[in-house]
């Protein structure tokens, strides 16, 4: 059977994250059907990407611009920065609509167990960029694991002399969640944070 | 936010089946952040695929060449014809490696619901193609549904009178299946065509 290109394209399909190869042959036969709707755009959309998608020099966003769209945009407040750990946390604030301050993306955590040290992030820039005289507040947005916790203890003491305000992510009950089925660490978390009312 | 290509490339790919939105932005991280390895060889595998892959005119098959790579084969036994509803099918029929004859792609199911009649699958091609004398054998192998049933109905009496063996798939207990797990109609299946030893 000569299917190597269509073999091709369903092991390619198959490295990305959450299609198996049964599912990488089901997307390859769903774009081999659609050759005008979705095959072809779809190449050239990742022709594209390819060619003009980079990282924001500054705060290690990824756009078609540098300075990324965030950084470049003036309505933006420059005088807080939140830190992430990657784009994908970016955008899941920015859908929020509810921060319209900078980022700084570290591009991972702190991690002993893979051997990722803080020469392998993207930290010095963010100290350097802190030590600036508009930046006010650095907000720790870093997961609530242990190592995005273990990474943000050590921002903090590099941001110690920054003359920054250094906050982080409130922790507590998820709106929507039920009682019942949170973990104890978010449910102690909550009662700790308890708030007057 | 400038960020129309990357989310153009996520909108493609929350196209493709088994992805959403969420999994299509994990995706499409995942491939610009993997230009070289990823990124590229999948928009060169696309745009590979669009431009050489074409239906087989002969048993619908796709393929990059046309007769496909099953029906040009000389090896392989011409007198035997399967008849599968989709590409997938003939694909997880050629994965077992223990069928080594022709193919006829139907291109889906008689579907009263869907309105797709006889004239919307490609089933006049197969009936030329089982009156040919060098054919023996049709093994119709449609789903065990509803739709695939009354579709392989269809087709036994359309071949009637081609002068061709009609046969179908054994229905039966899957290997490795428990009874315990195994709904109603299967079960009472495999007791109705159970051998002796």
């Amino acid at each position: 059977m000569a299917i190597s290109e269509i073999e091709r394209l369903v092991q390619l399909l198959a490295k990305l994250p959450g299609l198996g190869p049964r599912s990488a042959r089901r997307a390859a036969l769903h774009l081999i059907k659609r050759p005008d709707s979705l095959l072809e755009p779809l190449a050239e959309a990742l022709a594209a990407a390819g060619r003009n998608v980079r990282r924001c020099a500054r705060c290690g966003n990824i756009d078609t611009v540098d300075p990324c769209g965030i950084c470049g945009n003036e309505g933006r407040d420059a005088t807080t920065i939140c830190v992430v750990e990657d784009v994908a946390d970016l955008w899941a604030l920015e859908r929020t609509g509810s921060y319209a301050g900078a980022y700084h993306v570290l591009g991972g955590t702190l991690s002993a167990l893979d051997g990722r040290g803080p020469d392998e992030l993207n930290i010095d820039r963010l100290v350097v960029r802190a030590r600036a005289p508009d930046v006010a507040e650095v907000i720790l947005a870093t997961s609530a694991t242990v190592e995005g916790q273990t990474t943000a203890h050590y921002l903090m003491d590099r941001l110690a002399d920054c003359g920054v305000v250094v906050s982080m992510l409130a922790h507590g009950v998820p709106v929507g969640g039920e009682l019942d089925y949170l973990d104890d660490g978010t449910l102690s978390a909550a009662l700790k944070a308890r708030r007057p009312l």
